[in-house]
């Protein structure tokens, strides 16, 4: 069996885009605006059109099973807007990703995104994330740890003002994927610099403050193969060896609670990330349909069929099994396979 | 014959850091301080004594011949201060370097820092290029594409306001490091977070906006092996390809202006890295004394003894002495070896 632990619905029909667009525009014209959450009418005919033509097609062409399915991460769009529309626009998200999982049981299960507002506490991201994993199954839920898109101004990780919803994470025994959404800064571009600098940025947040000393059960994952910290596995390994006696956690301390996806689009990366991570701290993902769609013209292959990498990378059957299917199993302890999600 | 292209005077005597901290002192009271470059007294026998216990005994130890040699990057802080402050830091700064590469021909090549200064026109930093190359046989210089010190709130490389920089850097033929300085920003780990994705959006800032198609002669080096790029070679290439309608430079037309180093500290990094990127476009480099002093206790051997890493790299010598000797020679077209630089 193999699971994806990091998908998004990237092709929600246009209601959803328009249901966005009427928010933007009144919060533009008012920040101070509230609205509702209202409804967006999208039939499921829509719903099941928009994932057959894509994300179903790749996972039957490419034999993956079960995809971990959330909101479009660069539409979180944190940053836009206020605690109220950020909190109806999740809402809808997350509710159109139930659905989703309802219509298909076997192929999705749910991963909400969460109302993180610039300046707002992290009071309306608990309450949703408990409203959507103990009122409707979800098994975990994605993190932004820069709402401000790309700004860099709001509080670290680390801060006090996010304890509550590390604090829930380990009660409802989730896990988070420390994943940025679009950004509004010119100097970074949302799928390529932002993505891969924020995956850093997060890591090196955790092992600096020794955060995971005060919520050691709490689970993160940092997407897109973690940025680029495999590749420099020493360099981090030998500055947290350095600091230790600055509260510094080491990289094997950090492999108790981190794991790495195996969202990195050729076969040399994939390589690296196996050979420098442990197993055990290694899902399985592809981020598809997503930043990178067309297909390598030296190989004739999708980029982001990273299934075929892990196929052909030098680990063992059982490392394979652990990668396509039992850590993400571990990670995701709400995750039923075979159950309805 | 082994050339090192990123190294960084960070063992400096403590009257350099002094005199630093007066200017911040004085800012601080005042930020439109000026001041005056002034002086400072150190003696030949105290660089002398700072470069043998720690740059030149690692030299002989490693087996390395020349190294490119900065001003203390971290310490570049462009953030800090004004115009004028950044101006006679600079001056300072690329002065001792001099000195060092008179009292150390064969050991070390000058390469300057730049009076970058966060709202300042690039004007000065023109006039500092040309004083060094000109007047004192300097032949690179580091480049800063964040002087805001991780607020990343000024111009992007693209930008109009740093053309008169890279039609200088074109018109005295000498490249430009990418690296940025400390950082300002909770966020952001100077060495760690800070400096890794700095590579990598600066990369991706000439990718999507085809600067050098304004500028074929340029040369950049991207240090610290690319920041995440090689890693992720495969994300890059597929989404250039997507956007080459959209101005787009493909990374093989990047490959024609952009030369990765070899600052990462792990035998799989370096052999990710020269697997993936032509020989033709990977400079040797360690960058010590810096990020990571230790010893990995893995190996015994110290994290930034690069040269270990390419010798037991999987490539042809005639690869090996592109990577240590030849190609620097091309990107650096004043360095003339066995010359006084």
């Amino acid at each position: 069996m193999i699971i994806d632990c990091h998908g998004h619905y990237t092709t929600a029909p246009p209601q959803l885009g328009e249901y966005r667009e009427a928010q933007k525009a009144a919060v533009g014209a008012d920040p101070t605006f509230v609205g509702e959450k209202g409804t967006i009418e999208i039939g499921d005919e829509a719903l099941i059109d928009s994932l057959e033509r894509n994300q179903l097609r790749l996972q039957r062409d490419r034999g993956l099973d079960l995809t971990l399915f959330s909101p479009r991460a660069s539409w979180m769009e944190h940053h836009v807007g206020n605690q109220h529309t950020s909190r109806f626009w999740s809402e809808q998200c997350n509710d159109l990703i139930r659905r989703i999982c309802d219509l298909y049981p076997d192929n999705f299960a749910p991963v909400c995104q969460l109302p993180q507002s610039p300046g707002a506490t992290i009071d309306a991201s608990v309450t949703e994330l408990r409203r959507c994993v103990e009122q409707h199954g979800f098994i975990g839920c994605n993190v932004n740890p820069d709402p401000s898109g790309g700004m860099w101004n709001g509080p670290t990780l680390d801060d006090r003002s996010f304890w509550p919803l590390w604090e829930a994470l380990c009660e409802l025994d989730v896990p988070a994927m420390i994943h940025v959404s679009a950004t509004c800064n010119p100097h970074f571009h949302s799928t390529g610099s932002h993505y891969l600098g924020s995956d850093t940025t997060a890591f090196m947040q955790a092992m600096t403050s020794g955060l995971f000393r005060d919520f050691p059960q709490m689970r993160w994952i940092i997407p897109h193969g973690g940025g680029a910290v495999p590749y420099h596995w020493g360099r981090f390994k030998g500055m947290a060896e350095e600091n230790t006696a600055a509260g510094w956690l080491t990289v094997d301390e950090m492999l108790e609670n981190v794991w790495f996806d195996t969202c990195v689009y050729h076969q040399p990366g994939i390589d690296l990330l196996l050979d420098v991570i442990p197993t055990s701290n290694v899902l399985f993902a592809s981020e598809m349909v997503g930043a990178v769609k067309g297909k390598n013209p030296d190989t004739g292959e999708y980029y982001d069929d990273t299934r075929k990498y892990v196929d052909r990378a030098a680990i063992s059957d059982e490392q394979r099994v652990a990668i396509f299917e039992t850590n993400v199993q571990h990670v995701f302890p709400r995750l039923r396979i075979g159950d309805a999600q």
